[in-house]
């Protein structure tokens, strides 16, 4: 399966880059980098970090927009830490940030690999998705299909009452992609939200006696917090690790194809993942959208696969 | 318990009314009528047949708003039926309608009578508060409080993906109630889809033995319909009567005060009541938002009332 | 002509309401007042302070809403003055204001009368006759016309780059009006900016020799402050007068049959009068939009009419 | 003064060009083409056309965007014909068009060349504008500044009531231009419907006895019509042609340095170019918002360029 991480890493994101990087099924052509839990420098930044960590200097790494395509940029340093992947003591990335821009390195790859080889798996906001799609239409029926971390329903949101942050960075850049006509698979916050790091699932990290164990389990202690105290939650959800695991063993997930709509006007609901999950409208499915996993399943999938770095 | 019931019956209100009625706590003051699940015709005939089904045609009925305060008027006739309250088969009213508006009605109600002693239980769309609310602002500190059903967060809607039928109904009129400064209870689907009809507990109606259990256990039938094909639900759920009886006994409940905006902006999601659930926001609580119930002792509650009747 | 006027004066409220005291061919049957200009205590003060000064303390002064049916008041002291009425010297009003509210006035007067004999002018926020309309849906098709002040196209906004100040304050009332199906006749800004206060139309109310003219003229030399200034006008506007004398005298008039809707939703467009002059949508035409005037014919009608108070 | 033309021919682009083409105070280093007034491949072509009728094969043209960013792309054939050039017979063009993407084009142009030394004239949608400034931030500091025909104040709309063809087109891509910070240059509807093609204007174009000369004379016959009938207009407007006029002569217009947002939100006015003309908000100037033209002027200027084609 050939991939390409589009990320703004955060923690969760740095976890979903080393499973891929632990899962042999799984090609990762690139790294693109998005401005979204922190400005475009830090996760750009700390995606060549995470490659380093898990032995893998050669994956080419793309800096991508710095800006949602239309409104300000909101960042999420409260949750994420002021670098964005607080916790570890990691060292600076030697490895370099790749000249081309994130938005072409993925057109010139969708163009020179076969049609419906490539899988985009975006977990941060979809800036760099959209712009693709707008500066190359001819790329949209060339992608299998995107796997993304984005969206709510019935947890509806976290960054407001209405809405989840990856979605509420760039609603418009979503509803590009949610309008795009590619396959998608949704992993929202409904399903995240039941993959959490708990102590146990912690200890099994830090029993793998590696950096990238040690690593993970420092990561996910520094942003559980959070979810903690908002939520009384039992640990760290490991939001975009999902659209991973999901393209290894989607045997692991359940969800529906319904149609998703994403609200971009109103202050109120602003990034809305407006989910027809029981078919009250007559709107086409555009999406499959999952609300549940077996989470003792993808912790073991996890922790395997991490073992492997 | 002095108390104005406006409503737009509906099966579910009619047992809200029951309910109020067969409750020696409370004093039914009058029903104002409200066009909703069905025309306004038809919500004040079926308001009647249900003071006559109680033997109680001494309650006095007004009609209200025919019309949303600014949109036009959907209604609900896949859920209810063709008269609004199909099942039972209830003899026409010969109770008459009172000449006077039932926003005059309840304005000089209110007016006339002690400070804080009325609580208003709106369990239709809000335009007759609405209206009342603006024509008399002199009212708004007299009300004690108004329990409404009404919204939701987690369950999110049943009209559209976003909103619940109540407030979809006229958002401006609840967002003139959820501003107002009046105390509110919410009771939002998130509840009253836990407070459902299952066999037992219809039996239980039918076995009262009177002519208003097997009404209710008729009119719970026709409904429960709706909800086992869509939601694949265990019966009919009872949205209304959760607040006659969160005024006979809160302790059934339980929620949170937390702010609740309406939105009124965005066709997408246009009625939502956007919860403030987790606290994400900075905004004032408005609203006691109830999320969960005791089923079973309500719906002990509800039929140890109805067996007064 | 059997007329209601419903207004937040304002010194051209006051001219407007002059204009039609001194018109035999008049018959007001009342004044009914709105929060707009300034809060509603004070315009009910200045619609009586005007009757007085006319002599006519006699007209019926009617109460009405203190608040716009669903946002908040925006009032417009920058222009009128703190009173609303600064410039002349007029005393307090003896008169009473009416017991009965302005919405059930407008509502009773209407079903009283001989169908299509009333006029309703409207020169302030429309929310009395939306809210009549909305609590009594029955007095529509008995209203003769709708004559009203508000709303721009060319002229485009004066309280904000998009909206006149009457439409902007209660653009929901104004949505409610321009849908209810009343033969509408609109008196924008495009027009009202035409009919200016210029030094010898000044002269000639002072002229007068009157304590109206007098009253007239001061109140004009008051508020023209604000156009000069803002807009480099040669004198005041004389908005609201120019809906009493196209009742009057329409061939002062000239304008077209169009459709107008009125903009609720943007922050940055709000009660905007989307006026369709140019017919490039199909929109059917509710509203004889009014945007040549006579001012010579329309000031020596005034001046005329002002002469015999 | 070095210029790139972002365009979507239309007869007036064309003419557009034909001014740049015929100033040798202008380089053009490029055209970059949108879809607009018809979709890209036609606009692409027409550029390419008139390229070869000004005998200038050696001008680079760049294809652009497609589809506005985030909404659907709303054409005007019902202006300038099927082919968006219709009126003159030209052959079809032999030279071709550039590999490279216009938004990379004009990327690099602006990176390669000294900062503040070149100008962007777009003359249709700003879609292939904006994705160039979110894609390459670092480029709107380097900008001279951007003289655009878009948008309508005291003209108002001409594809709706409120908005004017091009900013309606892409309202999204328009906000990221007006609050980008480049210095900006509008020439609205307000200006080019005073910029007409008379029958003496017109005739003066035939006169010049080229193949220029006559294309413009059939150019403008073609789409007059639209106006004429819409408007009742004298003539063609020049609305594209304004902006290379201010460009080289700046004497023959007259506007105000103002704020002009773009509105985004609502179905009624999006599109719309909120001007604060009269400075009624405490928004900071944007732009410079052109209202007057010397149109004598402005006709001796374009027809003196145009011989020398």
């Amino acid at each position: 399966m050939k991939l390409i991480i589009d990320t703004d890493p955060g923690q969760d994101d740095a976890i979903a880059i080393l499973l891929a990087l632990g899962s042999p099924e799984i090609e990762l052509l690139g790294i693109t980098t998005v401005a979204g839990n922190v400005p475009l420098a830090l996760t750009s930044r700390n995606a060549r970090m995470i490659c380093e960590l898990a032995g893998r200097p050669d994956i080419p790494v793309f800096a991508g927009a710095d800006h949602p395509l239309v409104h300000t940029l909101v960042t999420a340093e409260h949750v994420h830490g002021k670098t964005g992947l607080d916790g570890p003591d990691l060292p600076e990335p030697t490895m370099p940030l790749q000249d081309q821009h994130a938005v072409d390195f993925i057109i010139e790859t969708l163009r020179a690999e076969p049609e419906h080889s490539i899988t985009l798996a975006p977990i941060g906001p979809l800036t760099n998705i959209a712009l693709a799609l707008r500066k190359a239409p001819d790329i949209a029926p060339r992608i299998k299909e995107i796997v993304l971390m984005g969206g709510a329903y019935f947890e509806v949101g976290n960054i407001t009452p209405a809405a989840e942050f990856n979605i509420y960075v760039d609603p418009e850049a979503a509803h590009i992609v949610f309008t795009s006509g590619v396959p998608l698979v949704v992993l929202p916050l409904d399903v995240t939200h039941k993959a959490l790091v708990t102590p146990e699932r912690n200890a099994a990290f830090r029993a793998l006696g590696t950096k990238v164990g040690q690593a993970v389990a420092q990561m996910t202690e520094f942003y559980e917090r959070y979810d903690k105290d908002k939520y009384g939650s039992a640990g760290a959800p490991l939001h975009d690790p999902c659209t991973i695991a999901w393209m290894l063993d989607p045997a692991l997930f359940s969800g529906r194809h319904i149609n998703v709509e994403i609200e971009c006007v109103s202050p109120l609901t602003r990034g809305m993942t407006v989910a027809d999950w029981w078919g009250v409208t007559d709107r086409a499915p555009n999406t499959l959208f999952i609300r549940d996993i077996d989470a003792d399943g993808f912790f073991a999938l996890l922790t395997d696969r991490l073992a492997r770095l």
